[in-house]
């Protein structure tokens, strides 16, 4: 489980790649396989969150790192760009560094809760 | 604090908003003050995660629904619309519905541990 919060010393890699529908899928195992054989293995990586458009045209990874430095220790890496290389093929992608500026989340009661979830809540 | 999981029956929007550097905190600020004033007591609301760009010229809302029906339903609302009308006055924004593929995040230690780190050598 990923956490998103003002606090944490991560800098964040949003990406989103452009895919044709049909190979959503294929791009999203191609990434998958990427960060499991090398990406999650670098020094300052924290996590990745793959997410799949609903009209499938967009794959969005938010990952979270360390440093900018080890983000770019990462693009530099052979591995890693081997990878990249069958990701273009398939897509075109725009990435970018960010820091957390403001979280804001309803309180949520379990899922298994007998009674509706509340509307309005502390963050 | 926000959490991204596969198994949350949430809809993510991930919204990124292009400005320029000197309008990004100015943006940031609509944005924000548009989920206290009136998105987050709507119905459906889950979180809103809101990121800058290290060089200014993005912002990036990470946001979490309970449905596309709720999302839907909050665009049409008329205070909404006033608040985007301030935004596109200073950002052009490309938004998607997403749900999470798949998520991975390394062990890490909380920064508040109390015992330090073994010392090579010091015994």
């Amino acid at each position: 489980m990923t956490r998103i919060a003002k606090d944490r010393p991560v800098i964040t890699v949003v990406s989103v790649f452009t895919v044709e529908p049909k190979n959503q899928q294929r791009l999203l195992n191609i990434l998958i396989k990427a960060t499991n054989v090398v990406i999650r293995h670098m020094p300052g990586y924290v996590s990745a969150n793959f997410h799949q458009s609903l009209d499938g045209r967009n794959v969005v990874n938010y990952a979270q790192w360390r440093s900018q430095e080890d983000i770019e220790a990462m693009m530099r890496d052979a591995t890693v760009q081997e990878f990249m290389q069958e990701v273009n093929k398939l897509a075109t992608v725009a990435s970018q560094l960010y820091r957390v500026a403001y979280t804001d989340e309803v309180f949520q009661r379990p899922p298994t809760a007998a009674r509706p979830l509340p509307q309005v809540g502390s963050a």
